[in-house]
């Protein structure tokens, strides 16, 4: 591990461009460069079944470029790579379900439109530094665990195959166009302004806006481990791997704290609460065609390579989120 | 191994779409099928950058139906799967270098027609029993020979990155939708209609092209080792696999005789010509970046659980190849 590194020194005064910037770990990401002095540029679609959502940048109007864009819009997209020291490509359609029932349109986002980013990078921007919002999907039903990057991709939806190759021509393109990008495989990632409307981004934002609304929530199977990355920390996952030159070409899984079961998740998060209610209930059939099974991540590499570790455990993650929407949930309705 | 399959029995009768029906593999597996009583409709685009060429399919008119069509054409694909028994889904990009100029096309016609097409069989023919060509581009420089169907798959270009989800795609409607699918990952397939024009569908063909010219051709490199499947044992393959229930949702790889090296091959199609001149040079700078290095299948699951075996040695799949181009070769410039 190395000295750690100075985000300001690195960040400040730089034109930054983030896919998705109006999303969870988008606007996380864009409050935390816009502190740190960068001049951010965000491209949304606002797709109302994502995670695009203004009041993610609230109090920060006159501070921050949007463009209401769709990634899939190539002909915009040499305009918008042009100039760039950095771009974080976090524009992403995450529903596991939505790529089974409308694939084409999973595919055109979280494929098809990555290549077309790169190529305008290829064509406009060749010397801009990537970081690409992959998946610990694409592993699928793990062989063993933890999951460490070395895990063979197995994908089990239709999302996990098109993240393969989002992420992998992201690595052909640092490899032989010399267009440095670095991917990070996320794991479930929770905090303040996640999508808590439905379980489109993270179930657990379906469960948190049940709890706050006093309603029961359901948990599907209950015995499966899972880790969750706290937001934060995902961003500084997202500036270290853009910042540091060991990075570059690289893939990186992130974890979080100790994995628990999701039935523990929910006792923990009535805990948090104060009260409320969650009932057990068998897979859906259709969703237990793509279960995963138990997972969490190997995250030692990155550790390792660039100093990152989660700092959040797991009751101050939930305790957190909890307060953001106790205030603020009417916003994510 | 079981009993000999009767591929008459099998097909007789059926509907069959091939798509890519007019390129190298495509044409000689439709004549086979025609041979053996199939009702054979043909899609093939005929871009010229391509291996469909209607020279291909001669002495067969008014025996196969051929469309011109391309399967990015997607509104046409209802229409052309509807009511097929058997669909052989050949249609593909093939050039590892146009791949990298053009990525986006690649990806068109390699990952989101195949999706389209699927998406078109679960909506209109689900019963629909497929068999996708794919490739040993998709494993990428070889960790160990021969490379099995367990080595990991790491693409050196864009074509193998955008066939590895083409494959996936297959696969994961095999398992999650129950759309009968397999596999079938090819290495350099050569013999009778093949493209030669250029090296876009092999090397070997523009070699066969300079040698019946009297030109010298060029090799580069020329210690890679490589296994070529002569395509009658590549049409058996595709047989095989649509008429085999245990072929099912699986992958197979496809080798052939013996590997040899690049020069090797160059010295016997010397021989067998009876003369020509070839110079060995070294790769270009581009073509040396997605270079695999040295490559050979291992094809013992196939022979296990299909029965198949190359049947033809590399000496009389080159000698059938020469002679073909020898009286053939204007329609093929």
């Amino acid at each position: 591990m190395s000295a750690p590194t100075n985000f300001r020194r690195v960040f400040s005064g730089k034109r930054v461009l983030v896919t998705g910037g109006l999303g969870f770990i988008g606007s996380n990401l864009v409050r935390r460069l816009v502190a740190l002095g960068a001049r951010v540029t965000v491209v949304d679609a606002m797709i109302p079944e994502y995670g695009g959502n203004r009041r993610n940048l609230a109090g920060l109007a006159g501070r921050v470029r949007v463009h209401r864009a769709d990634v899939r819009d190539w002909p915009r997209l040499p305009a918008l790579v042009r100039g760039q020291h950095y771009l974080f490509n976090l524009a992403g359609q995450t529903s596991h379900m939505d790529s089974m029932r409308d694939p084409l349109t999973d595919l055109d986002i979280n494929c098809r439109a990555q290549l077309a980013i790169l190529e305008a990078c290829r064509a406009h921007n060749p010397d801009v530094r990537i970081v690409f919002a992959s998946t610990r999907q694409i592993y699928g039903k793990p062989d063993y665990l933890p999951v460490d990057e070395k895990h063979p991709l197995r994908p089990v939806d239709v999302n996990g195959i098109n993240k393969i190759a989002g992420e992998a021509f992201h690595l052909l393109y640092s490899r032989v166009h010399g267009i440095r990008a670095t991917a990070l495989r996320l794991t479930n990632t929770i905090g303040p302004r996640m999508r808590v409307k439905d379980a489109r981004q993270t179930f657990v934002g379906v469960w948190i806006r049940r709890l706050v609304e006093g309603e029961p929530f359901e948990v599907w199977g209950g015995e499966q481990l899972r880790d969750f990355t706290y937001v934060d920390d995902a961003v500084d996952a997202f500036l270290l791997a853009a910042a540091r030159r060991e990075a570059e070409g690289g893939v990186f899984n992130l974890g979080g704290p100790p994995p628990v079961t999701l039935h523990r998740l929910a006792e923990l998060l009535v805990e948090i609460n104060g009260g409320g209610v969650f009932a057990v209930r068998e897979f859906p059939g259709d969703r237990k065609k793509i279960d995963i099974g138990d997972y969490h991540a190997d995250d030692r590499l990155i550790a390792r390579k660039l100093g990152w570790k989660p700092r959040t455990d797991l009751r101050a993650a939930l305790t957190r989120t909890l307060a953001y929407y106790r205030k603020e949930l009417r916003h994510y309705l």
